[in-house]
């Protein structure tokens, strides 16, 4: 798989988040992805994944995931981002800060974990009113 | 500058590191530097970033900075990290997962963010007795 490859899997896994369709989220990820809001415990598999992703495409009414850096390993394989996601609630807009890892193998994402400040984003969904289990 | 290039300069940042050697880290640093550990507010200059890292130096005995991936974007300015630094002090050892991005000019480093979670580090930290003004 070519390094444009994989970093377009990931372009077309932010441009979902930015559709708010959950089912082409969904088309990027393998069926036996590994997701995980580091450091909290790894989520596994598709289903799973689905529940995190689920209630934030219901509950907003906009996202976008602007992409402040980019950039694939030599392997091909792997794709870090530099985020600012942004999601709209119909009360107010939180804005998580944020770097994300994702693994792809066959056009799919296998692993994504991404690294952020859970206590300042949780400040951010209680201005706006917001209460996610896992986010 | 090549994409090679701006990975070395990392590469050196984190072996500095592991070396607990503040001249060498501060030479991969830029005089302007900005440093940021997000979401805490930036730093700014090379005397304020020595601020930081000196403490961490002083008070560990070793230090790893394991990459678990890099990556360079295409301009091949901007260098990406995941990483498990870990922190040996004589009471203990703090981990800390976290992704850092890496602007790199003229061979030295003018920005660098690095994103965790602070309060699960804060008790990592805690539990060693360790206290870190702005770690």
């Amino acid at each position: 798989m070519s390094k444009s490859t994989a970093a377009a899997v990931v372009r077309a896994f932010c441009k979902a988040w930015e559709d708010r369709d959950v089912e082409a989220i969904l088309a990027t990820l393998d069926d036996a992805v590994v997701f995980q809001n580091v450091p909290a415990p790894a989520v596994h598999g598709l289903a799973a994944t689905r529940d995190f992703i689920l209630p934030i495409i219901r509950e907003t009414i906009a996202i976008d995931f602007e992409l402040l850096a980019l950039a694939v390993n030599e392997h091909g394989d792997t794709v870090l981002t530099e985020r600012l996601d942004r999601l709209h609630y119909p009360s107010g807009v939180v804005e998580i800060p944020v770097m994300g890892v994702f693994v792809v193998r066959n056009e799919t994402i296998v692993e994504w974990r991404d690294y952020s400040d859970f206590a300042s984003i949780g400040e951010a969904f209680k201005r706006v009113g917001v209460s996610l289990g896992s986010a």
